[in-house]
Parts: structure tokens; C-alpha cells; sequence
């Protein structure tokens, strides 16, 4: 069902989706959020786990992320040196949010076999 | 919470997220279903009520809603003509996500006031 939100509440509505939609800006972050939170950690696994990610992109991506603290990023001083990707406990409260969005996309994909 | 999926499950999550983010591709579209589904029906309603939108941008988001079948777009004959926009049962399926989306946003708003 649709959130029961009437033309007085829409502005704080509205502008709490906003907000969020800019903090996940753009096409990947959730995806990436969402492979880090899976327990990948090293930068080529990530990679290989978000169909259609270059380098360049997801580089980009987990320096914004790390900005706003959502994601860490430790250097450990192995040789050779070994780079840590992690989510942070805040990162943890997109959950809800992704996992919505996970079934969303399933029943979508099933209301179009069904067809 | 984080939704627990194991790196087996991975691909088929990461499939079913990036096939919504790619249906609600962009970052208006959430916001003019939840305008629609709020009750606004007049484009230049639809407009005041997202902070930011251009007329140019809405029109080409409206119809690929349309085109998707997530909104109908209605011609009245009266005079002048009246156009109106409203959300499908289809649509209504994004509620929880965009629910969820608000919940965060507030949360987030009251988690950045209380620093």
C-alpha cells in the first residue's frame, strides 16, 4: 500500500525522500552498500559482485560513501598492502530500505514471468 | 537490519535491486509517484509539489511512467482541455519501498539535528 500521506504532509514527506535519494545518489551506491553489508571486502570483489561496475565508477562511489561514513576504508601494511572496504553500524540502517527494494524487484520480475 | 544474504544469494538480490533502481532509474521518478499517489492529478500540482523539478524533466518522467504503465494520462474535453496524471495499482506496489525511504530521511534528519 501506498503511504498514507495527505497533501499537508507531503512537503516533510517529500523532502525526507529527497534527502535519502541524495544520500544514495546515483545508480550504485545501494548495490555497493549492499555487497560490502554481504562481507565483501577487497576492491575486485565488490567489483565482481555488482554486474556492469568499472573501476573507475566504483572508486568514485566508495570515496563518497566513505565521506559520509558509511562505509570504512582500512589500509593494512601487508606486502603487498591489502585495502579493507567495511560498512559502518549507520550504513546497517539502509536495510530496510534495500530489502524493499530486493522485493519489490522479485515480484516485479515474477509479475512479468507470469505475463 | 541489514537484509542477511549470504555471498551464494548475492546475484539474484543484486539482480532484483538493480532491475527496480533501473525501473525507478533517475532521481525523480519516487518522487512524482509519490506526488501522483498523494492526489495530484494537474501537472503544474505535480510540479509545485517537488522542490526543484523543471517542466522539461517532468514531462519526460511522465511519460516513461506512462510508458511503464505506472501512471495513466487522461485528456478531458472540456475547454481549454483538461490533462490529468494518475497513479495505476501497479504503482501503488512502490509503497513500502517509498515508505521506507521516508523513514530513513526522517531518521537521518533527527540523527544529524541531535549532533
Amino acid at each position: 500500500m501506498m503511504p498514507a500521506v495527505t497533501p499537508v504532509e507531503l512537503p516533510a514527506e517529500m523532502k525526507y525522500l529527497q534527502d535519502t535519494m541524495y544520500v544514495l545518489g546515483g545508480k550504485w551506491k545501494m548495490m555497493i552498500i549492499l555487497s560490502v553489508c554481504t562481507g565483501y571486502r577487497r576492491f575486485r570483489d565488490i567489483q565482481r559482485s555488482i554486474p556492469g561496475i568499472t573501476s573507475r565508477m566504483l572508486s568514485k562511489e566508495l570515496k563518497e560513501l566513505e565521506m559520509n561514513k558509511f562505509i570504512t576504508r582500512t589500509v593494512y601494511d601487508d606486502s603487498p598492502v591489502r585495502v579493507e572496504y567495511e560498512n559502518t553500524a549507520y550504513c546497517k540502517t539502509f536495510g530496510p530500505v534495500i530489502q524493499e527494494m530486493i522485493s519489490w524487484g522479485k515480484q516485479h520480475h515474477e509479475a512479468l514471468k507470469s505475463n
